[in-house]
């Protein structure tokens, strides 16, 4: 079968040719559909993040798949089940996070990342799971099914924020979404219905595409060249939610001067090493005196894909095919790694759904 | 009566003459036992605090009181009663904060708290509370009452710091606590219970009363002299929670650095404005990659103070007697405003309980 890979001094994916793996016990086998890029992806391309998978001198990319179940191999699957596969898997055996259904809570070392480290992606014509790492989905959402591990991402890190103000009474309306890639808009849309007002920030001057998407949304955009993050107050309000998607550090600590009182925001950028300067003491005074939080989250659990499957569910059409721009087959893959002010999402597809 | 005050024109309290005050309805009068310092008193004797009440020229000292009622005045008290006050009161009649019991959620304007902004403290032979604002104690408290009000601060901070914790299974073994003040050795105290092991950080060199105290706690006390918050997981272990008391800004960020995977922070210190240099890039990747929150706490509400009656009740009276290295009478109240290596907790004497 064809895959799509990067090797150990390579700088761009490649298709290679790969056996069609064989299920294991307890495994199913699945057809690929589609599969999504993000930012991560580039990043493993880059070099810059996790290792391959031990004694290979190459990684299949990919960790956004959908497909269907082909050999459900005596698992609770039927043939034709439209299946999304979770990212982490256990390195060793199982150990406590993933026997507790939390394997993104699990430290280094507890974890391999399809596609992105210690084990191979999503990005071939077929690949094998565990059932228990396999969400089942609607048959509706299958063309659609790339988009609900970002989603997930996004429900893992709304639970953790809301959870860290449990303990009062929070009524939040206003929400700040800090980055306008794919990540932000998408959570920008999955926002909409429980916070009447939504900011969206970004770096682009109109026109732009991600600017309609936001705006299409009914949210409002906020150029970070005119606005930046600690000037949001002033400029429209301070905001009870601020989501970080940019992967830009001082982000992070601004975040804290867009906040309403006992707001809080949640940190899902990965940046390098970068030493600044910040208003360490008012930050510090600010999160003390009006009860504010920062939460980081990274990866997602089985039940925030659930959740994903959910939103995604109730989201338009039209953003949906806003959002995507771009699925490109097999034999064009690389249009899909192309990163450009025209693109938003892309995916591979490897084959497209028929329902049985 | 007699009442201890700073003038806005004064660097120092002074005993000065009131007129005892008559409760109004739905108010009791409380003959005060014992009100104690802390740095919060000192900040406002330096000016760099609140507000006096409107209109005067002074405002009387104290927040953590503790008294006996003198007239219950048809509240629910009797005669005899050992309360303690709370600290915030609404300073426009109710608002939303104050009627949900959550006063400590109440943003800026939306409070007073009595001897620090807006309102006349406790220092004085009598006040008058309403009383949905005290919190009846057992009377063998009476004489440790004045330890309500931090230790509520404290459970106000855990009770956030740990909600923040709550969407996913955490069993946390290790704390450490910034700040060897009374405030952060009675944490240490307060946390022995929950955790296996306690480390506090201060920068004082042994010999020291406070070292003394840490240690017979069984707790580990870091000389940050030597042992900086950064370097705490080298030399002894990343901890699960940190607890931040010292309002010195670089130390909110650094317990980033201090935090097990999936830990937290709860930062309670006030610092004032200062720009300083911070390994952004680090800290916010830290935050993200291993699940890690900081989340600020100020005051407490009235459940806080009832779980802290709950917590000093189970605290040994040796260390109560460690903590506490001064109680002063009225007529040297002057001593009780010392802060000097060998402080650790004053107080200031009003009357002596005398059981009915």
């Amino acid at each position: 079968m064809k895959a799509i890979a990067v090797y150990e001094d390579g700088d761009e994916p490649v298709v290679i040719e790969k056996p069609r793996p064989a299920p294991a016990p307890g495994e199913a086998l699945v057809r690929t559909l589609r599969v999504g890029v993000d930012g991560t992806d580039h990043e493993v391309i880059a070099g810059g993040h996790g290792g391959r998978p031990d004694g290979e001198d190459h990684m299949v990319l990919g960790h956004e798949a959908v497909g269907v179940v082909e050999d459900p191999n005596d698992t609770p699957f039927e043939v034709g089940d439209v299946v999304v596969p979770t990212v982490r898997r256990p390195p060793n055996g199982a150990n406590e996070y993933f026997a507790r259904g939390e394997p993104d809570m699990a430290p280094d070392g507890e974890y391999h990342e399809r596609g992105i480290v210690g084990a191979h992606g999503f990005m071939a014509e077929y690949f094998t799971s565990p059932a228990e790492f396999l969400v089942e989905i609607p048959p509706e959402l299958a063309e659609w099914g790339f988009l609900v591990e970002p989603a997930s991402i996004t429900e893992k890190a709304i639970e953790h924020a809301f959870a860290s103000r449990s303990a009062f009474h929070w009524e939040p309306d206003s929400a700040l979404v800090l980055g306008n890639g794919s990540l932000g808009l998408l959570t920008v849309a999955m926002l909409d219905s429980d916070f009447d007002r939504i900011y969206c920030l970004g770096r682009r001057e109109r026109p732009d595409p991600t600017v309609d998407v936001i705006e299409s949304l009914g949210a409002t955009y906020v150029n970070s060249n005119d606005t930046p993050v600690p000037a949001v107050p002033d400029a429209h309000e301070p905001v009870d939610f601020v989501y970080e998607a940019t992967g830009y550090a001082p982000h992070a600590f601004e975040s804290i001067e867009a906040l309403a009182p006992n707001g809080v925001g949640a940190l899902l950028g990965v940046p390098g090493d970068w030493e600044f300067e910040i208003e360490g003491g008012r930050l510090h005074r600010e999160l003390v005196l009006h009860n504010k939080a920062l939460v980081g989250s990274v990866n997602s659990g089985y039940e925030h894909f659930e959740a994903a499957v959910e939103s995604l569910s109730g989201l338009s059409e039209a953003f949906l095919a806003d959002l995507v721009t771009g699925v490109h087959p097999l034999d064009s893959f690389e249009a899909a790694f192309v990163d450009d002010d025209t693109t938003i999402k892309t995916a591979v597809e490897f084959a497209a759904y028929e329902e049985r």
